[in-house]
This record gives structure tokens, C-alpha cells and sequence, in this order.
């Protein structure tokens, strides 16, 4: 039986799935990363989690399960072709051989790549994206990152830094970016970046029910979705935002469709639950300036799994690899 | 002996070039469009220009020439799958199988695609971006638009429309442009779009040199050269309007840094010749807007062989088709 390991690492929690090679899901589980116990414990994290998978697998099912090759979707700066873990911030990893520690350890075919990547190639391949030949995805979450999937093929450009969609510097906006620009999208559009702006105004005085439901120091705890349940109810200041936000998003997507010429752009992560809260506003500004030619044939939507599209992605993704390996 | 022949099809001339398989022009001829004679006679004219320079590089080196294959490029869309000139306005052809048509008459393959394609593959190639790997061509001229080339491979998207730089919307312009929208970045920042603007400043009563060199209905003759010459003098008008186009050029390609990563950035067409003119505003505002991950590894350059790229790249650009069909 031919079976895909896909594991999905996040700062937070690390998800691993079997995978068929038409992209279903078949087996899943989530352990916490523990960041802090360092990066051997991590793989070996890993490494565990996909035999426990597998053998959770063959006791459900019965038959013997041999995993054909792993995947692995990890944050940050990832050279896919040497296998490296280049640079990842909330994991403390830097030019870690990721693949080939989890390849010795596991005795079998690891191939890694960064996460958004990975999660894109998911929803373009067997999400929103099946049948479209050229999908933009980009994920609305912390920050904000993209990546265009042509034909079955991941685009990296060089150095694999292709696709930081959330560092376009945006005429308008100002405030600094942990990256070390003023302005990024990602400052104003991203789930965390809204959060922070409603926070901002509401500190300055600005009245919303936000107000009502987290007074005073509360308003530490206020989250994205709280937006969108204030905005549903009529709220002034999460429309503001929200609107604001999309508006940003469309623009954004406005530089990005002349220079990729994408047939769909599929927005996930977090902010894929704000639904038409978003996609309206950002539809409304990317269409208004497009080349008509673009505007016919272009389609915007949420991803179709959110949740498994990592994990199905960084399988599939090892099942390209591999077969291209052999 | 392997040959190719490589023809960059404009509005006003056709250039027809003999080209060894290391990319070396070894005979060029050049002959007007005509376009008002209409698209037979053109495709005949292109035709018969790969004969007679085959001829003519036959009677020079005294050696049998016969064309491997031949590559056009065409202004407009193209789809270089079919082998169809979809729409060229400034040849009035619509839908017309070119590749087809010119493979029965010379009976050799032939190949066609868009010309800013085949001459950013040209420079990229064998021009500025020999020995780099992920290069971005634009070329500056009449209009503004681009190409991305990876490990050798063009970049295509959807109905092969990728690389509209030029209609991107800029905040801070307004100017309507043909294409229906307003504000795109050629409107400003191509060769006449700084022409345009700087008679537009000079007609509502701004002071420049340029004014005494083409006083009063004169300043229609006003060139884009002119602007370069003025600049020299040190013109403010002149700068100013050069340092905003390259501000606008830099500011677009700072959209285009993250979404593409290129490792180099080629400025070529007749924009090139105003050299550092533009590449000083433009390198700095782009710089300015890149994460620093981008700055170190980034270069920005002037075409190498600006005139030749065309007719190269076109050549090329067949000999790896070709390569690829048998």
C-alpha cells in the first residue's frame, strides 16, 4: 500500500497525517511542539509521531502500512533541495539538516519545505485549487505569506524567499514591522495585525462593543474572531477595520496578479474565517484595478482545508519529490 | 552546422538574425514592417528575411546553412503552446496561427511568443543575467512590461499573461491609461510616459531648457532622449520628471522583490539608455522597501546587448523548444 506521511510543524502544535496518494487524509494526530525542549527533541517529535501514525493506521485498518516517503512543512526560511532548515524564529532553529537527521532516524524518504508553501500546494492541488493550473495562495494568520503553485509546481525564485506577500511595503501605512520596514501589509491586514488595530483605536478612544465585551486590561485578550462576531453585529469600528483590511489585501493581490497572472487566489490561515467580511472588500479593490483581461477570467476563495491543507500538502509535496527522486 | 534564426517582429521594423547554439548573432538583417500591407505579407517578409539571411550568411562564410529552427518574437498575447498570435494591436493581427503558417512555408519548426518574453530570455540568457539563475527583465519604452526567467525557463501563468509590470496601479498617479485603467505605472514611468508628462508640466507653464530646444507647437517632437540631454544640463524639470519615473519603477519593483525573488533585476528597452538617470531613484526607493534578506543578495542592472536581445532570445528561445519536442 502506498502511503504518504505529512506532518505539519507550528510554533504551538505539530500535526501528522497518512496520506493516500489521491490526497485523503486517513489517519491523523497532534501533539504539542514544545519549543523549548530544543530542536532534537523536535525531530525526534517528529520522527516519532510518524511511526505512531502508522502503526495507529495498520491497527485501524488491519493491513501492514509501510510509509512510501514523509513530508515535512516547517515555518521560516527552508532550502528545499538541501534539505536545510535555514532560519526559523519561533522553532530557535538555524541551518538545521532537518531532512537528512529525520531521513537516518526514520529510514526513509524526508523531504522539507516552508509550511505556507507546503499549505498552499494542498489547496491547490487537492482544496479550493483542484483543476486550476495556476493557484495563488496566501495565508492570513500572524502574518501574512503567499505562494504560487504553476502546473503542479511550486515557484521559489531565488535563495527560496519567493512569495512574502505580507512585507509589500503599502503606500499609507506606517507602522513598523518586526522585519524592520514601516508599512508591510502584514502590520494592517493580517489577523494579528487587525487585532492590533482595533486595539489601537479602541486605546485612543474609539467607541465599539469590543469595548463592552473586553474593558480595560482585558483587551490584551481580544482575538480575531472577535472582530468578526462585532462585525456581524454592526460594530462601526471592526467593520473599519475589517473593511480596511480587505481593502489592503485587494491592493496587495492588485501588484501581485499583473507580475503572477494567477487563474485563482485562494486566501486561508485564520482570516479565511472572516469569509465575505474580507473577500468583499478585497474583490471590490483587486477588480477595480486589473486589466480587464485579468478581471474575466480571475476567481477568489477561501481555502477548501483550512485544517488539513498542511498536512495533505507536505505529504503530496514528498510524493512529487520522490517520484522525481526515482 | 546548428543554426537557429531568431526574429523580433516590431511595429515599425522586422530584425532577422542568424544565431549560433552559445547564443552568438553571426548575421542580422533588418527590413520595415509594413504593417498596412497586412498579416500575409508580414508573415511572407518574415519568412523570406530567414531565407535571405541564411543566404547571405552562406555566401559569407562559404559554408551550407540550413535553420534548425526559428523563433519570433511577437508583440502582444501570445500563446506559445498553440503557436497563436492571439491579439497584437499594433499589427492588427487577432487569432492568427503564425507558428503554423510560417512552419508550412519555410518548412522547418518554428516557434513563436511574446517579444518582451523572448527578449528577457535573450538578456537573461546570454546578455546582464548570464550565470544568474532567477532573473526579472523589464523593458522601458513605449510601454512598460516584464519576464521572469528560473534556472532558464520563462515564466508563463495563466493564458500566458504573467509579467504586466507597466499596468500595475500606483497610488499618487492618475493619469487615464488606454488599457481602461487609471494610474498605471507606464503611464508615468515608461519612455513616453516621462515624455508626456514632461510636456504636460511644460504646457501649464513650468520653466525648462527643453522649452527653448522645441518652442511652441515644437515640443511635440519632444523625445524621450531630449529628457536624458536636459537631465545633463542639469534641468530641474527634467530631473524631476526622470527622478520620479525611476521612484515609480523602484516603488513597483519593490512589489515585485517578494512576490518573484530575483536574484537580479534587468532594465532594458529604450529606458535603458537613460542609465543611472533612473537606476539611482529607482535602486534607492527599491532598497528602501525590501526586506534585508532581499537587499544583500539583490542586483539591479542595464541590458548588455539591448539591441541584439530580441533576435538572441528569440533564436534561443526556439533552440530549447526544439530541444524539448525531439
Amino acid at each position: 500500500m502506498e502511503i504518504y506521511a505529512g506532518v505539519d510543524v507550528g510554533g504551538t502544535n505539530i500535526v501528522c497525517g497518512l496520506v493516500t496518494p489521491s490526497g485523503e487524509v486517513v489517519h491523523q494526530i497532534k501533539r504539542a511542539t514544545e519549543v523549548s525542549k530544543g530542536p532534537d527533541a523536535i525531530l525526534e517529535k517528529i520522527a516519532s509521531m510518524i511511526e505512531e501514525a502508522a502503526a495507529g493506521f495498520a491497527g485501524r485498518s488491519g493491513a501492514a502500512v509501510s510509509v512510501t516517503a514523509a513530508g515535512i512543512g516547517l515555518p521560516g526560511f527552508v532550502d528545499p533541495e538541501e534539505g536545510i532548515a535555514r532560519f526559523a524564529g519561533n522553532l530557535g532553529w538555524r541551518n538545521l539538516p532537518a531532512a537528512q537527521r529525520l531521513q537516518a532516524r526514520l529510514n526513509l524518504p524526508v523531504y522539507i519545505d516552508n509550511d505556507v508553501r507546503t499549505y498552499v500546494f494542498g489547496e491547490a492541488m487537492y482544496g479550493a485549487g483542484k483543476g486550476f493550473k495556476d493557484v495563488l495562495g496566501l495565508t492570513v494568520g500572524t502574518g501574512i505569506a503567499s505562494a504560487m503553485v504553476n502546473d503542479g509546481r511550486l515557484y521559489y525564485g531565488y535563495r527560496n524567499m519567493a512569495g512574502e506577500l505580507g512585507h509589500i511595503v503599502m503606500e499609507g501605512l506606517s507602522d513598523p514591522c518586526p522585519c524592520g520596514l514601516q508599512g508591510c501589509l502584514e502590520t494592517y491586514a493580517s489577523a494579528s495585525g487587525m487585532v492590533r488595530q482595533a486595539k489601537k483605536r479602541i486605546q485612543s478612544g474609539e467607541a465599539s462593543i469590543l469595548q463592552e465585551w473586553y474593558p480595560g486590561e482585558r483587551l490584551e485578550d481580544l482575538a480575531a474572531a472577535d472582530l468578526s462576531r462585532a462585525y456581524d453585529q454592526g460594530d462601526p469600528l471592526a467593520r473599519s477595520v475589517m473593511e480596511k483590511a480587505g481593502t489592503l489585501l485587494g491592493r496587495a493581490l492588485s501588484y501581485a496578479v499583473p507580475l503572477y497572472s494567477p487563474e485563482l487566489i485562494i486566501v486561508g490561515g485564520g482570516g479565511a474565517l472572516a469569509g465575505d467580511r474580507l473577500l468583499e472588500p478585497l474583490r471590490k479593490e483587486l477588480y477595480s484595478r486589473i486589466l480587464p483581461d485579468y478581471r474575466e477570467g480571475l476567481r477568489v476563495a477561501t481555502a477548501l482545508n483550512n485544517d488539513d491543507a498542511g498536512v495533505t500538502g507536505s505529504a503530496m509535496y514528498a510524493k512529487q519529490r520522490h517520484a522525481a527522486s526515482v
